[in-house]
């Protein structure tokens, strides 16, 4: 299991390059069960090309069994143990919409509900309002003002928002306000810590005139805050390997949790090809990019098998102009399974690819989920992929004389 | 690792059923070097069909090289670490013969040994004489009364015996009395920490009075106790995992590891095919089903290659009676092995087949050592296997947003 500490006690400067390739949930399942998976079925000449070349296995993100959420499937790759480091809900919310969340800011997840006379609540979703009606309510709950915070209420998605308070010395360890079911009312916010009561006491107050500026609403006439969190202070990925660290993603919560492990995030477009051209615009600028191709997950959680086979032909296409960089060490792999016949994150292994100069090839020729079962890496966890990204790009000393 | 914290936060309730199938000691060995192993050598045709619809691999009990004892190895299964969770040697030994072992109970496996005039042991285990002196021995040891506690004398096997204080407040942490030498005399009891000082006098008391009663016999003139200890006090199954455990087994230790585990045990018959009516008749009233197989263990205990092979046949044909009753998942494996080349329990791998739904199939088509090696679930801990079979039953809630 990677250790950061043992990273920060090895990581030495040097001038290789490291490129972690992130296709999110590429992990599948055959439609039928002797069936190839979407990445076995995609046309992968490159990719394929490439595993020749390279030493293939099969990676584990979170624990066996267990499916991960999008946070811990992107700490795991990035070298943290997702069991020890922790993203709170609302903190990937807010990353998630691209707010500029500030290290001492506390967001919460809202959920707009229903309640009935005796404010109880009859519909945890309200009814699923439409966006457009959620984005008017949020307008409506800026008018709160607490005392001593700024306060900044998003609209998400259909009943989902985000809260956020900005101010000094606001601590978390705070318990979420949803009872988890119906008949029961919004539940006060309690502090974990005595710390925590400022800012437990003003989350009640919001709440308290939210509902009263709610009241005439329906059928979103009540609300709910859950995963009060603040960004977790991980330990910084360029103070921890000594690498100049850049992200390229499209979508903003991913941006968002390289941002909180220290990646600077460089601005790119909405396609394959143009997050190639920021990478190869900004290849002289870090040591390590982080790479996050998104359709994949979207087609797999669609149930779309076609078209996730096809995000990965895409991504193939592609494969020459980023290899035409020289990278030292290249991974690529996924964040988590989303197997198109499942629509859903699984917990299934992952295929692992590693290239570098010195691996032993392991007569793994095809990228997909059987040929990487028996490949040279074997079965390992997601965080140890920095670790041997490091060793392979010559970044780790010695250890022990 | 697996992580019971884990599962106790992720597991969800739900209709899938579980079928834990344990061959005790299925793991074996080849006759001659370049031989099949007991599994490898038996016609195993619906075995061999399921291992083709599953993923397989090979499992580790407890440690690389480490022999497991029983207890640890169906600790192992059942999910709990075995080098965290103990069992001690006077429960197993209790449970062993069937005695109803209650939460407060303290039990020590006792030995029949030989003293000289000094009172030093010339012999551990007394000759080892016959099972019927043995049980005289303890009817002998049942006059024995002490004060504010019950008192239980079972004969086991030949100078073998269980002894068990009930009472109020019997604390354990107590050393031995064998110092595992002869040359030497019985050790008393020391308590390991204060609490346990008054179960230690009660014990030495116990041993006065024992040695007075034995003095006139021959060559069974002295006793030890060993492995004091009491119920562990073992998470329960059916607050960790959300599941309604049953067991099916037809040795008392087997039934007893399972009730310390929280399962519900189930009364069967003696053979595989009753074990199979328990199984259909009580299918709807739980959502996992530990089913064990005992006469793989004996027979490999026997030496007995032959028979091995014939207990595992004969548990081949029973096989789609279990699968016809439709399980969601089925592991097979075993709690450790047993080649009959060793006649013990030995420290190699176990083979593992995982049958589920939406398993990746891994082009394994025969149930054996071997075969599994190149299986598509690698080599895993035993204790990996719960956490597996919940994330395949679709019983284990996303960790993280």
């Amino acid at each position: 299991m990677a250790d950061l500490d043992l990273m920060r006690k090895l990581a030495i400067e040097g001038q290789t390059k490291i490129l972690l390739l992130v296709i999110d949930g590429v992990g599948g399942l055959p439609l039928t069960p002797d069936g190839l998976t979407e990445l076995e079925a995609a046309q992968t000449p490159n990719l394929d090309s490439l595993a020749a070349r390279s030493i293939c296995g099969m990676g584990m993100p979170v624990a066996p069994g267990v499916t991960p959420g999008s946070g811990p499937g992107h700490l795991s790759l990035f070298g943290y143990d997702p069991l020890r480091f922790d993203i709170g809900r609302g903190v990937l919310e807010a990353l998630g919409i691209g707010f500029d969340l500030q290290p001492g800011d506390l967001a919460a997840r809202g959920n707009f509900c229903t309640l009935d006379a005796k404010g109880l609540i009859t519909d945890r979703r309200a009814g699923r309002i439409p966006t457009e009606i959620g984005a008017r309510l949020c307008e409506k709950l800026r008018q709160i003002r607490l005392p001593g915070v700024e306060v900044f209420v998003e609209p998400v998605k259909e009943y989902r928002f985000v809260l956020v308070l900005r101010g000094e010395g606001l601590v978390d360890g705070l318990t979420e306000t949803d009872p988890q079911q119906v008949g029961k009312p919004p539940l006060p916010v309690e502090a974990l810590r005595p710390q925590a009561k400022p800012a437990a006491e003003l989350l009640n107050q919001w709440m308290a005139e939210a509902r009263n500026l709610l009241s005439d609403e329906s059928p979103a006439n009540g609300c709910n805050l859950r995963g009060i969190a603040k960004d977790p202070g991980l330990p910084q990925m360029p103070e921890v390997y000594k690498l100049r660290c850049g992200a390229i993603a499209t979508y903003p919560m991913y941006r968002g949790v390289a941002k909180l492990a220290g990646m600077e995030v460089l601005p790119t477009g909405e396609t394959i090809e143009a997050e190639v051209q920021t990478l190869t615009q900004h290849w002289d600028d870090y040591d390590f990019f982080f790479f996050h191709v998104k359709k994949t997950d979207s087609r797999g959680e669609d149930g779309d098998f076609e078209g996730k086979v096809q995000v990965i032909e895409h991504l193939d296409t592609v494969m020459p102009d980023i290899l035409a960089l020289n990278p030292d060490v290249v991974i690529i792999t996924g964040d988590h399974s989303t197997p198109a016949v499942w629509k859903s994150h699984s917990w299934h292994e992952l295929p692992v690819l590693l290239y570098a100069k010195y691996v032993r090839r392991d007569g793994v020729t095809q990228f997909g989920e059987r040929p990487c079962m028996a490949g040279g890496l074997g079965h390992i966890h997601n965080t140890d992929l920095m670790p041997l990204a490091m060793g392979y790009a010559g970044r780790l000393a010695k250890y022990g004389a």
